[in-house]
């Protein structure tokens, strides 16, 4: 059902190359080394309860779309707060989902899709009306066996590393149940503290507590609140961390004084921090978090520019990562500086920097990766890790950054079975971007074979010191 | 002249494909849902006098480039305020445009003459210096035909609707002229009530008293404002009015109390009113618009990102609408978060975005089209509803939003005779586009034919209830 | 080794006509009226010392990448402040640079080095590791040769006219040399004042003092300095200058009344000048700037958006130009209109501006270009004058302001022996460009013709009165 030769330019010379260098990287390891599938899947290695629980539920790309022509979240199934009511009937859920499954035409959450059932499934009819209860059948099935099981699906998709996010004061518990299996599937966790950092969360002071019992530290301080992270980071590589994440909404980065950030730390404590003091400790702690990836190693992420929740309603009532987060203009240049003339020069440190605003690549990012040794660019992400996306990204960064300053693909997902649709995608549209530079004698093969295995697979293992 | 494949991919595949679908569509009933041609020209049916009054001197598309090369408006028999001589001997006006008329090669203004030359009036030959004579005398031969009369050619363009642009205290004589006429071509009002919302407007006072008198009802205060509009959009919708349309410099969004409102108002009635109780006016105005969309029906448009008048000289010597109306950056994700938050979420209220600031579709439009069910994205409009400007849109919005959750194409003219030059470009560039999907099977025929049939006709037709 | 029909898309139709136009230019002389390189190159015309020296050394744009990737700058030779000791074994830097040749890959940087190395040193092999010394030998041997001296490779290159950039108080003594030497070639001088208008440098005051020197003019006030600045513009006249150049961080233009600009400039003379002082000083200095070349007919240049010595580490050890220019977002609508509202109708004014800043091209440049007669937009520059950058740059602006309102290519560059590349890229893409046009029936080959031609060579003649 899938072309070979699909998402390549349709020029014959383009496709010819496109296809060569794809073939040398196909089939290659996956690299995920950030993304957000729950670890509790490859601990307890259960079937997947049917293909509504597997695909719809759990994807906010996938009910985004129909919420937004108007098909009720609750019709879908999606799990209200206060637990009320939703939809139960997970066929007559996939029944909704099928009848309007041609909205994702041209979406990456259809190639997406349509990778899944046919490689991973063996599905060969597109879903529509008619068939949907038919194919409802056979993932039904498929997902009774044990073949379908995570760990097979991880062994069969050859992921040789997969990246979790877990929050600062996680205990890793799933991992080290991973781990005691004996099962060899490389399953890292990386250390998440936004829920810490953001003093204004209501349930900041909760969280602070928690941190404060695994960490075994009193946090009474602001420097007892570093020291809780140094030792919660220490944990996380006892555990192969080896990177650390931070979502935040600017990328500003300022030092505070120790009295300014105590200071501001101790209202927060209190219950009485403003809205400029959570920017303002934001700022400093992404300083910290850079000055302790220089003492202990871990490579440092952030991805700014995101406008969390923007639904009241739907936050409301659904909570959380319900598709209603929405990008916001970045400014890099100016609020990066502090942190880039501080610890940017070091090559110790690396610094990946993902955006959802595609004006800063060509602009801000791509001049500053290619000017600082310890900035790298992730991958087109969210919703910009598609085909024009990629596309966009790689047109407006390479000339002035170099692919070497990138890190190659990150799948960013929580989808486990849409992993090699993803980097499938991004294989295919890298051996058609650099398929596109020979054809015009920009590079030569020699070139885009060593590039090819560079995107697929070797920048990331190589940033990320896999 | 034109060759029937114009504009498609050279790429045989694609240009096969895309003709295919193009040719599905080519001849379907052309939908104008938002435009400024005047309804007088229906209404009187009255031969066009001359080439040049027909082409130049109501089109700023066409006058602003010429005048950017330094030729004169008064030289282009542009009309001034204070009445003063300008030329009045149109030959010598086309003779100038002819001189020029290499200057709009590789422009959309270039391809849509060049289609109304070909195809409306049967001229074979490009204009040139030599030729601009001979050319003025065909087309004035065509004009003085009746053939020619404006209801002739919207026969003859197949328009199937066509809707104006028309001031809130506008007594639609002219719609109901036609109406009145026998005449079957449907021509329906559009709700602008820009001028007696803008309270900053020299003439806004003189605004709100011709409304208080067609609306029959006294405006002194902010809650008597509302009802005259509230009456007045009642009476659009007798004349068959579907939507509104409200041309701002930002979109924010705000309500305010009513006691702010009104207080706000009546400074307004005194003359007192400041740039910022301007914004804060437009700002809850907007969240009135919506409110009333929800009571009565009428699809909300809104298009910010306008610095109009930016050339004071020319403004004061010809008025407004003179080409020298330059886009702004503009941000919707925080702006129009509150109108979004109160009414984005109902689904019979309808609000459609149109924007100047293309780096807005991927980052901030797709994504709030692609959640929100209220919101649908306004074709690419005004400097970009041109080749590349609607390869850039479908690009940039498809992947997060889907081309469902856009509205087909608006052609957005005064220049009647462009209408179907413009649609065709449409027709022909989203067919191209699908054309490009299809050949890097990314979406297969079946989706395709579906989809170039949305674009062209079926989502224009749905959002505007028509 | 260079493909003859580099560059050009692979689709066969319009590689060929892309071909056929750039052959129609490729051989026209170079007019390059914006660029850095040094006078004293052409007036002492001596040999370039070698391989290292020539490529090197002096460009940031080759030695930046090499730091991103965590190479020492002193590694690389490039010179420190305090004199302390870099690498001075020019072969070993040499063997750095080839050793990480391949970071070039689909860099511009990358194409113009193949470029240089093969068809101005006839190098047939593409560097690496093994033929460093080989090759760096070979280039040694040429450049001991009088063919290589730096006025036969201007003769060779085909330039008419070089434009080199000049601080106010400069004697313009390597003008006069190459003038007195008898030499034919014509290299002339433009004005760049920012060492004197930006009163928050630290040397300012020892600037004014020199310009008080050269233009045997006491400044003590504001009057005097505008008389000095005359004084050097009418110098730099009878040098054959054509063209003034300001680099500003914001193109903000706003008229002081002269007790303010006064009272500005005496604060800065007693060195108490503020940040703010300094921007409302430069938005004042650009209306200044414009009243004046509207007086003495030298061509205006902005180019604005850069902020100069992000790494404080590199500007405080290295010096300025040293890789680690960051661009910034930029506002043009709002910013220039009071210097476009004073003088923008002008048509003895012409005014050039250049962006870092992509996002501004359709949204800002193209719409302001379009309209106003003395505005003329600059070509992609610094990290834009690349294949893809020129692509978007001539999509976003022509179907607005047509290519009638660019001014053709500037190399900007300060790397001499790469001048006739980067012409020649320049001449391709935008050959590509128009054929890509042509291919699709947008254009005809007439129209393509008198275009690239204009793009080539006669818009750069025509804006720079050369």
């Amino acid at each position: 059902m899938l072309n070979p030769q699909r998402f390549f330019d349709p020029n014959p010379e383009i496709r010819e190359i496109a296809y060569d260098l794809y073939l040398t990287v196909k089939d290659l390891p996956l690299i995920s080394p950030h993304g957000h599938v729950d670890p509790r899947l490859l601990a307890e290695n259960q079937p997947f309860p049917d293909p509504t629980e597997l695909i719809i539920i759990p994807d906010h790309y996938v009910y985004r779309l129909l919420y937004s022509q108007g098909i009720p979240l609750e019709s879908l199934g999606i799990p209200v707060q206060d637990g009320s009511a939703v939809e139960t009937d997970h066929r007559k859920i996939w029944q909704i989902f099928a009848d309007h499954f041609y909205l994702f035409a041209g979406t990456p959450t259809g190639i997406w899709l349509s990778h899944e059932f046919s490689e991973v499934f063996g599905i060969t009819e597109k879903l529509n009306s008619a068939n949907a209860m038919q194919i409802y059948d056979q993932l039904q099935e498929k997902l009774r066996s044990s073949e379908f099981l995570p760990r097979r699906l991880f062994e069969r998709f050859k992921i040789e590393v997969l990246t979790t996010t877990d929050a600062a004061s996680d205990s890793l518990e799933h991992h080290q149940k991973i781990r005691g299996s004996g099962w060899k599937g490389r399953v890292i966790p990386c250390f998440r503290p936004d829920a810490v950092i953001d003093i204004q969360r209501s349930d900041w002071r909760k969280e602070i507590e928690t941190l404060s019992q695994v960490a075994g530290i009193e946090i009474h301080s602001f420097k007892n609140f570093l020291r809780a992270l140094e030792n919660r980071r220490e944990f996380f590589k006892t555990m192969d961390a080896v990177s650390t994440d931070q979502g935040v909404t600017t990328p500003y980065t300022h030092e505070l004084s120790s009295s300014e950030a105590e200071s501001i730390f101790q209202q927060a404590l209190k219950g009485k921090s403003t809205e400029k003091d959570a920017a303002q400790f934001i700022a400093h702690m992404l300083m910290e978090m850079a000055r302790m990836s220089i003492d202990d190693g871990l490579v440092m992420q952030i991805h700014p520019g995101s406008y969390r929740n923007h639904n009241r309603l739907i936050f409301e009532k659904f909570g959380r990562d319900r598709g209603c987060d929405i990008p916001l203009q970045t400014e890099y240049t100016c609020n990066l500086r502090e942190l880039l003339n501080k610890f940017g020069n070091d090559r110790r440190f690396t610094l990946v920097v993902f955006t959802l605003d595609e004006s800063t690549y060509s602009r801000e990012l791509a001049p500053l990766a290619g000017h600082y040794p310890a900035l790298k660019l992730g991958a087109p992400w969210w919703f910009h890790d598609s085909l024009e996306g990629m596309i966009r990204f790689r047109e407006r960064v390479t000339e002035t950054a170099s692919i070497y300053n990138t890190v190659g693909f990150t799948d960013d997902t929580r989808a486990f079975p849409s992993i090699p649709a993803r980097h499938d995608l991004s294989r295919r549209m890298d051996a058609n971007y650099l398929a596109r530079l020979v054809a015009r004698h920009i590079i030569d093969l020699e070139d885009a074979n060593r590039m090819i295995r560079a995107l697929a697979y070797e920048l990331a293992k190589k940033t990320y010191k896999l």
